[in-house]
């Protein structure tokens, strides 16, 4: 009754061998994957954690992308959070629950995706676990190296620090509307939703900098900013002029009749870093200045106007 | 439209401040929940890291498991996946999927459970992720430190060692059957199905005193025999006469008909640690011989017959 090709047919311990040979060993790796857990290596006796869900149909559609891209995806919103720590990501571990008759190159093609995703910041996958379920779901958790820096929390911001960012805005939350009405075009922007190019060798480097607090821009620029301001006690005050839409979103913006500085506001998942630096700093390649922190009860502003962003992204509201 | 007392009600970031609540800090914390990542303390300068999913009808089901039990159940399973490796859990991260509609108590008696299970070993919860989903699906990862061993592995087990076990075997197997044909009792066996008792304490000791490998039996006495024959290249030979079953499973078996050594043999999920010694080695507290290691093509031999176990818990499988 099991379809050919199918996870179901390869059997839980095929698929795991399947898989797991798609992912390279590293120096942080002194014990790999096949053991009741693995052992990465912490060099200055810390380690970075975190871990994010993806739930199929509400993170992620199989008819949007493709199961490499979702991969790509998943470890690189992980890899996201560590980096925006100012860590270096070392290792991830992947649980994956999946359909018996999901098609066994899917979840290959997905760890393909998550090999790739890891390469560019020279971690891999060292565990997980692959479990059935009627509805696709991955969870990631990505560990990193601190390197002998303090971690840059969301609780560091001072008034009169420049507030900065590097990477993408809003291009992810384009591509949605896009996917959503049913195009398939401008393909940056859908691009930029199945994969995000999230911003890597930014984080450490605004670490090194001296930035005094950091967030990976998942929710939203106001919706991220506005956690900054409430963990540092701060306001967050942007200034339009310096967000100026990528040429992409301007595209998308036109097409669909939208302001395309909602999407540079609002947009989350494609994990910009935003984070705050003494005013002196020169600031690391890939930032540029959005705004300053000024003192004052907790709250984000948009040209000296209290914005609530998207409010943000509840994962129960849709 | 949402249901008053509900997760949606209370909405994604209440429902984080209302579990993060639950989870004290410890001197592994460096850097606990509310940032992008959680940093712990890795003392030898490697971390274990493990992760396995729940999925609820599979895993566990509500109307058999209090949310608590679910919470203890989930954590226990990835503690002790740590303590196989001889190390000391630290810190756990959670995924939680979860319906809008799942009130809200129980998502904070999950934490409870997480939060009581964690106190056992001294860990706690640093982190974790919260998203929408059709289906309850619990993602757990567990971070442990080696306090400077080297990790008990599958691979170490050598001709000449005893074989032996920590903790119960077949008690949560027969208790999912009770549960399966729609009685509450023999108490014992349920409420060990509900929630497991892993032998914490054993798998240090088991490291101290020199075992060569070690695997927390969760597929299965056989099943997981076989991964340590297959990853040491031996034979294990297990001794039935040294695998008697306890009052539990003796009552439990007598009520259905069945011989309780089938459940003794091939039940997962209580989470026993299987262990091999030196012959030499006075064996730690907890740990009772089941058998030897022999040379030979890998296999699991029960009484000198091979035994097929249950081939394993293929998670496709059903």
């Amino acid at each position: 009754m099991t379809n050919p090709g199918s996870v179901g047919a390869l059997g839980e311990f095929g698929l795991v061998a399947a898989v797991v040979g798609r992912f390279p060993s590293t120096p942080d790796v002194l014990l790999g994957p096949g053991d009741d857990a693995a052992v990465v290596a912490a060099p200055d006796s810390r380690v970075a954690a975190s871990m994010d869900l993806l739930v199929e149909g509400r993170h992620f559609r199989r008819d949007w992308s493709s199961a490499v891209d979702i991969g790509r995806k998943a470890a690189a919103q992980n890899l996201a959070d560590i980096v925006a720590m100012g860590a270096r990501p070392t290792a991830l571990l992947v649980g994956l629950a999946i359909p018996a008759d999901l098609p066994a190159a899917w979840a290959t093609d997905l760890a393909d995706g998550l090999a790739q995703e890891c390469a560019l910041v020279g971690a891999t996958v060292v565990g997980g676990d692959v479990v059935g379920s009627d509805l696709v779901v991955i969870a990631v958790t990505a560990l990193g190296d601190l390197e002998g820096r303090d971690p840059v929390t969301r609780a560091g911001a001072r008034p009169g620090d420049v507030v900065a960012v590097a990477g993408r805005l809003g291009w992810a939350a384009a591509g949605l509307m896009v996917l959503g009405r049913g195009f398939r075009s401008p393909r940056a922007v859908v691009d930029a939703h199945r994969v995000p190019h999230p911003p890597y060798a930014a984080g450490r480097a605004a670490s090194l900098a001296g930035a005094t607090s950091m967030i990976d821009v998942s929710d939203g620029l106001v919706a991220d900013a506005r956690h900054i301001a409430q963990a540092s006690g701060v306001v967050v005050a942007l200034e339009s002029v310096r967000l100026l839409p990528d040429q992409p979103i301007i595209d998308a913006a036109a097409a669909f009749n939208m302001d395309p500085l909602a999407w540079v506001l609002t947009g989350g998942d494609d994990h910009a870093l935003l984070a705050t630096f003494p005013a002196e700093v020169t600031l690391p390649e890939g930032f540029t200045i959005v705004g300053q922190i000024l003192s004052g009860e907790p709250e984000v502003l948009v040209d000296g106007s209290r914005h609530e962003g998207s409010g943000g992204h509840d994962h129960f509201g849709h």
